[in-house]
C-alpha cells in the first residue's frame, strides 16, 4: 500500500459512509485502517499489530490466510464466478452446500434456503414463516414475537425483529406485527431482584406465554430469539430459560426460530447454539461463520415441520435473492465447514478452549472494575460496574465502556463495547498460549479503565 | 466433476430450496445443473453449450472467466479476507471502491453506502429517505410511491416497493407508507388507447403527480423506478416519461431514487440509466454490475441533497451490514469498473452493440408471433402476440413464453420468459459476430414456438 494513513483518511472521510456511524463525527476523528491479518491478527496502516478478538465481526472463525478457503475461491471464480438459482437451474456448491449443512446441523433440517446475509435471512424467516400459517388456512397467524435488545440484522424486517430503540427511532420501524418481550438479561434484572439464575430464566421465559395471551395464541406465529444475544453484549440466559421457552412453544405450537447467525459453527462449543440451549427450533438462520466471513452468504435452515408444508402444499414461495446460492460464496463455505471439521474446532472449542477461557473469565471477577464476567464456549462478556459487591452501573453517559474500547485500540486489542459490557468472540483456531495473550491484553485495559475512572473521581 | 446429472438433482431435490420456485414441481422435473462458464457461454452437467443472453441474471456484464477479477479476489482474500467497516475503522478496497464510485457516477455523488445486495440496497433507501425528511423536521413525509409490476428485490422492505402482486401476496406485504402507480408500459396501456409513445409518456408521469395531491404532498417522501424496469420485462418507457418524471419530483420537492440495480455499468450504453433517460436523481441503488456478480456486493450512492443532511445534522444512522464494505466484493468490484473503462465497454454498448442490437431487433417486428420488439442498450424484449396488427395478447394460462423458454432451453440459448415478454441482457463483451450468432438462436426458438401455437390451434 503506497498510501499514508492520512490520505487513506482523508478518501474515507470524503466518499465512504460507514454502517452505524456518526459520519461527520468519524470524519472529524479519522477511521483507523485495516490493512492486512494473518491468522488471528490484524495490522493497521500505521503498522500497528493487534489481536482481534471479536473475529472481524463475529465471522472469521477459522481465522484469516487460511489456503483451503482461498483456494475454493479461485477455483471457483475460475468454474463459474455467477450463476443464479432461479428458472429451475442449480450449480454443483449451492448442491454441494445445502447437502452438507442438513449433514452438520440437527436432525430435522434437511432443506436451505439460501440469502446473501443474516439480514437478508432474518428477512426471509418472516416471509416464510407468515406464509407457512397461510398455507396452512391460518393467516391471522402473522405476530413474531421477539425480545427488547435483540438483533436480527438491518434490513427493516431485520431491524423490526430486533428490539434496538435506536434502529426502531429511524425509518419507521417496527413492521406491524412484531412484538416484543424484556430479555433473559440476569445481571439487570435478575440480579437486583435477589432471584436466582434459575429462577429468573423461568420468569424472563415465563414472559413470551404472557405476550402470545396478550396477542391471542391464535395469532402467533413465532418466537425468534439468539441461543446467546449476541450484538445486545454476549447476554448468556440461565439454563432454565430455553428448555421453558421451547414448552411454551410447544404448548401453543408456535414456529421457534434460532437466530445462529452469531452462535452456529462452533462458537458455543457445539455446532449450533440450540444445541447448547436444549432447543429443536423449525427454522435456524445462519451466516457470518458459514463462510468465516470471506465471502458474504446466509441463509435460512428449514425444519421439516415448514419444509413439507411449503414444499408439497406451497406452491411457488415468491421470494429469493439473485445471489441466493452464490457459487462462489457456497464453495467457500464448504472449505470452511470442511476445515471445521477436519480440524475438529467444535470439539476444542467445547472441551478445550471454552473451558479454558471460562477459567479465566472467572479469575476476572475478582478485579475491582467488573461486576460480573461470563463465557459460553468461545464468546465472553465482562462487565464494568461502578460498585461491584452491589451491581451499581456506572451512569450511561459517562461511555466507562467506550474508555475500554479505547484502551483496547491503544493495546493492540479488538474488544467490543456494548454500554458497560466487553465482549469478546475471538477466533476458534487460537491455542491456549494466545488464549493468555488476550488475556494480559484484556487485564491491561480493565486496570488502565480503572485507573481513569478513580483519578476522574467516578467511583 | 464426477456426479452424475442424476445425482446432483437427487441432492438438489432433497435439499436446496430453490428463490422463486414451486419445490415440489421442480423436484418432480429435475434442476438443469451449470457447471462451468467461459466468455458469454455456459456448460451444463449434460456437456451442452448454451449461450448466456441473460448474463447470469443481469450481472456478469464483462463476461465470465476475467482472469483481472479472479486475480482480485485471491489477492485480496490473502491480504485481507474480511473486516468491518462498524467501530471507527475501514478498509483500503472499501476506500478506493468508494472513491472510483464517486468517478464514474453523475456529479451529485460523492458518499456510497454500501450493502451486501440490491434488496438491501432498496431496503436501506427506505432508512434512509425517511431519515433525511425526520431530521428535516419533517417526520410525516414517510410515503414513498412507486409503480405497479417494479421489482426493487426481496427483502419485505424492496418487496413492498416493488410492485409485483404475487410477492405482496405472500408474507404481509406491503409495509406501510408505500404505495403504487401505473407503470410506463405503453404497449399494454397506451397502445390500446391510440396513444403516441410520447403522450403516453407524459400522461404515465401524470399519474405521478395524480399519486401525490390523493397522498398529500407533505407526506410523500420520494418516488423509485428503475430507468428500464428490467425483472418487470425490460419495460422501456417513452422518452418523454422520465424527464417528466424528473420535474414532477421537482415541483414538490421529493426525492427521486433511480434504482440502477439493472441498468448500472453500461448496460443502457451510458454508465447510469438514469444518465440514458435524463434524470438526476438523489439516490441510486447498484448491485449485480457492480463486481459483475462474481462476488456478492450493492449499496446506494447518497446524493449530496442526502448527504449533507445526514452528514452534518443527522448524528448516527443506526443502519448497516456485516458486509457493508466487504473487502474482497470491493477489490473485485474495483477490477470490473477498470476493465470497464480500459475496454471502453459503456461506449461500446452506446455507440457499436446497442445500435447493431436494436437494428436485428427492429428485423424481427417482421416475425409472425412477435407483436413488438424493442432495446435500450444491450437489453430488450419480444412481445409474442396472438395477433400481431392488434396487439392482441394471448390467454396467460396458455403460457405461451415458457413454452417459448423451454425452446431455447432446448437450443442452446438463456432467454427469459415475463408472461409473454421474452427478454435478453447479454454481457457487454460481445462481439457482433456473437450478437449474430445469438439472433439465429432467438428466430429460431419464436419459429418453434410459432409452429407449436399454429399445432395448438392457439392463433
Amino acid at each position: 500500500m503506497s498510501r499514508t494513513t492520512q490520505d487513506w483518511q482523508a478518501a474515507d472521510a470524503a466518499h465512504f459512509l460507514h454502517p452505524f456511524t456518526d459520519f461527520d463525527a468519524l470524519a472529524k476523528k479519522g477511521s483507523r485502517i485495516i490493512e492486512r491479518a494473518e491468522n488471528i491478527y490484524l495490522w493497521d496502516s500505521e503498522g500497528h499489530k493487534i489481536l482481534d478478538a471479536m473475529s472481524g465481526l463475529w465471522c472469521v472463525n477459522v481465522g484469516y490466510g487460511r489456503q483451503e478457503l482461498i483456494d475454493a475461491a479461485t477455483a471457483q471464480l475460475k468454474q463459474l464466478p455467477f450463476y443464479n438459482a432461479f428458472f429451475q437451474t442449480a450449480t454443483p456448491p449451492a448442491i454441494e452446500l445445502a447437502e452438507l449443512l442438513s449433514e452438520v446441523t440437527p436432525p430435522q433440517f434437511r432443506h436451505v434456503f439460501f440469502s446473501g446475509s443474516g439480514s437478508e435471512g432474518n428477512d426471509t424467516v418472516v416471509r416464510m414463516v407468515r406464509r407457512y400459517w397461510d398455507v396452512l388456512g391460518q393467516p391471522e397467524r402473522k405476530v413474531i414475537i421477539s425480545r427488547n435488545n435483540a438483533y436480527h440484522g438491518s434490513t427493516m424486517a431485520g431491524a423490526s425483529l430486533g428490539g434496538m430503540s435506536g434502529m426502531h427511532a429511524q425509518g419507521g420501524l417496527p413492521i406491524p406485527d412484531i412484538t416484543h418481550i424484556e430479555q433473559p438479561y440476569w445481571y439487570e434484572l435478575g440480579r437486583p431482584q435477589g432471584l436466582s439464575r434459575d429462577d429468573f430464566g423461568r420468569l424472563a421465559a415465563s414472559w413470551l406465554e404472557k405476550k402470545i395471551l396478550e396477542v391471542g395464541p391464535e395469532r402467533v406465529a413465532a418466537f425468534i430469539g439468539e441461543p446467546v444475544q449476541g450484538a445486545g453484549g454476549v447476554i448468556i440466559p440461565p439454563a432454565t430459560y430455553w428448555p421453558a421457552i421451547q414448552a411454551i412453544c410447544d404448548k401453543y405450537g408456535i414456529l421457534l426460530v434460532s437466530d445462529e447467525v452469531i452462535c452456529g459453527f462452533g462458537r458455543t462449543g457445539r455446532w449450533w447454539g440450540c444445541e447448547t440451549m436444549g432447543t429443536r427450533p423449525d427454522l435456524m438462520t445462519f451466516a457470518k461463520g458459514v463462510t468465516s466471513g470471506y465471502i458474504p452468504l446466509g441463509g435460512v435452515m428449514v425444519g421439516e415441520r415448514v419444509a413439507r408444508v411449503l414444499i408439497e402444499q406451497g406452491g411457488e414461495f415468491n421470494h429469493g435473492y439473485t445471489y441466493s446460492g452464490h457459487p462462489v460464496a457456497c464453495a467457500v463455505a464448504l472449505a470452511n465447514i470442511r476445515l471445521i471439521q477436519r480440524e475438529r474446532l467444535v470439539d476444542r472449542v467445547r472441551d478445550d478452549l471454552g473451558p479454558y477461557l471460562a477459567q479465566h473469565f472467572e479469575a476476572l471477577k475478582a478485579h475491582p472494575l467488573v461486576g460480573d464476567a461470563e463465557t459460553c464456549g468461545l464468546m465472553g462478556a465482562v462487565v464494568l460496574a461502578r460498585d461491584k459487591a452491589s451491581g451499581t452501573p456506572f451512569a450511561s453517559d459517562l461511555e466507562v465502556g467506550m474508555v475500554c474500547r479505547g484502551h483496547c485500540f491503544g493495546n493492540g486489542l479488538i474488544m467490543r463495547a456494548v454500554g458497560d459490557r466487553m465482549i469478546i468472540a475471538p477466533p476458534l483456531v487460537m491455542t491456549r498460549d494466545q488464549i493468555d495473550e488476550m488475556m494480559v491484553l484484556i487485564k491491561r485495559c480493565l486496570d488502565l479503565t480503572w485507573a481513569d475512572v478513580k483519578a476522574r473521581g467516578w467511583v
